[in-house]
């Protein structure tokens, strides 16, 4: 099963909001009905962001025509068009950066064979993007004991990558490996990506999976229930700080508070060597309906404030470890060898 | 408006699992449908259901008449259907104690004579109540700066007493006092108590109130935008361990982690002193549905487990102070002054 795939010309992917009650697939053609999957996540997580933004720029160059004055100024706009879907996850601007330097380094080749380089290009994204959650998974794999407790955040499995995923990737591949892991998911508040989401994947995939209220992993933590936190990333600044959806950061305190481990597992491609530091990551806020009727029916007061970020940044010193496709890195954070070199 | 009062024989609550969509009053005259009320969270928070189990053991000796063979095995009947309905909240037991005890003391008296001193016992547990959050309120206000801003959890005010409130309490009465206070309410998964009543409370008084997701928190208190926590507690032990609505104790240690004070409001009939810590507290777990279809849908896949204990327990070093209605109280906890002598 594949969230995210190139099918005859258009995206295919699966509509994330609508699991686990309805596996839908939807079929797109049009980039901007793609902006719109984006930004409503139908498709989310920030590999799959990365993924549907290259295959967005295919499409818009498949909507070319002879009547388009400006080609340059078209190209700009689709990606510009996909660029203002999401401002954090960092995947999304590496993917349309490639997608717009393999343009470029087309200039003044047919219009039929950019099209079909720019497609290799995306293809390459996405299987690339298969490859390094196998890695990730691969390099992972060492930090668990041959019997844990995971506790993990949002989703961050197959869901938002062209593989297995991230966080959720070391899991599936320590299971394959004949670890024993039981998962504890956060339902991740306000879109409940971890009960709809993650506790669907593992679910499917036999894995043991225990749905908790957000504000319930200090309680398992004290009571010595977890054994390490795994979660993804949106976006990693060149000293390690670590945005990733809201509630990351307060689960990272825990661990801290706890002595427990807390790593994060993210590709190449969530690395911004652009940022010194957290503080210069972008923050979306979202739709405070999310809040207060996510679920069909109001559920508090009109006329009240609410405050709704969608990430929060974790700081580099409370991350013990950082999976990459590459290798593990431990502190001190900085020197991100092979990393740097894509 | 008052959350829980008696009436021509009968007691007269808000529906709280209503609110704020309806404001709906129940009428009970029948212990057993009371008890099914606080089972379900119709009335809630820690005092509140104190208030409720003394009004039901009146109700349940109303209900007494001549063809009832033995009259202590039916009053130990009433109160421990009672006594059963919530395992956590010490309130519950203190006024069903206090209940029993009373009815002890009228032992050889008139059937009518112990309705009657039963009935005034029960409303003077409900006017001491009311009291006691009124002194609450009192003794709080010198925490707060002048311009605050307070996180808190789950519900807290007229709600869960005869009264104004516990840590809503001190909120009322800074704003009454001129204190410009501003509130960020917890949604407080799953039952979302802070959405669907703090924030009702509190955009009905008019006083500034945000609704953020549990998880946020985290969140606020980094970028500093959090004076103080205050939350009110279920049960608290000799040495100052406090049981309260899952997620206070994740709130513990993220206000630790940020120099932030963290502050308990109760009163002294949330106070155990038959423990001796936190750890003999019994918490209670609650029906999965809460978190899987806690709005009405089902949001998590079929078979999965849930975890869903209804409260945690903060260990004492994470409380900077107790606001009771005799004094503010500072550690080391152990000694509680007059609260011993009620």
């Amino acid at each position: 099963m594949k969230s995210i795939e190139w099918v005859d010309g258009k995206v295919r992917l699966i509509d994330q909001t609508k699991l686990p009650e309805e596996l839908v697939y939807l079929e797109i053609s049009d980039h901007l009905e793609l902006c719109e999957a984006i930004k409503k996540l139908k498709v989310r997580g920030a590999p799959a962001i990365g993924i549907a933004g290259a295959f967005g720029v295919v499409l818009g160059l498949n909507k070319m025509n002879d009547k388009i004055f400006n080609i340059n100024n078209y190209i700009n706009k689709v990606i510009d068009d996909l660029r203002s879907t999401r401002p954090t996850a960092r995947n999304l601007f590496w993917a349309l950066d490639r997608m717009y330097k393999k343009i470029c380094s087309l200039s003044g080749e047919s219009m039929g064979k950019v099209k079909k380089e720019s497609l290799k290009e995306a293809l390459d994204i996405y299987m690339e993007d298969e490859e390094m959650s196998r890695k990730i998974g691969e390099n992972g794999v060492e930090l668990l004991k041959d019997e844990c407790s995971i506790l993990t955040h949002c989703n961050t499995g197959f869901l938002v990558t062209a593989g297995i995923g991230t966080a959720l990737g070391i899991v599936y591949t320590a299971v394959e490996k004949g670890k024993k892991v039981r998962v504890y998911a956060d339902e991740t508040r306000p879109l409940l990506q971890g009960a709809r989401l993650t506790a669907w994947e593992l679910e499917m995939k036999g894995i043991d999976v225990t749905l908790i209220c957000d504000n319930t992993a200090a309680f398992l933590m004290k009571k010595g229930m977890v054994d390490c936190v795994i979660v993804g990333a949106d976006r990693i600044a060149s000293n390690g700080d670590t945005a990733n959806k809201v509630g990351t950061y307060n689960l990272a305190v825990l661990a801290e508070k706890h002595n427990i481990p807390f790593y994060v597992a993210a590709p190449h491609s969530t690395f911004d060597f652009s940022l010194k530091n957290g503080d210069e990551i972008p923050i979306e806020e979202r739709n405070p309906e999310e809040v207060y009727m996510g679920f069909g029916k109001r559920r508090a007061p009109d006329n009240i404030n609410v405050f709704n970020p969608a990430f929060d940044v974790t700081p580099n010193n409370l991350i013990t470890a950082f999976v990459t496709e590459e290798k593990i890195f431990y502190p001190p954070y900085g020197n991100w060898g092979g990393l740097k070199n894509y």
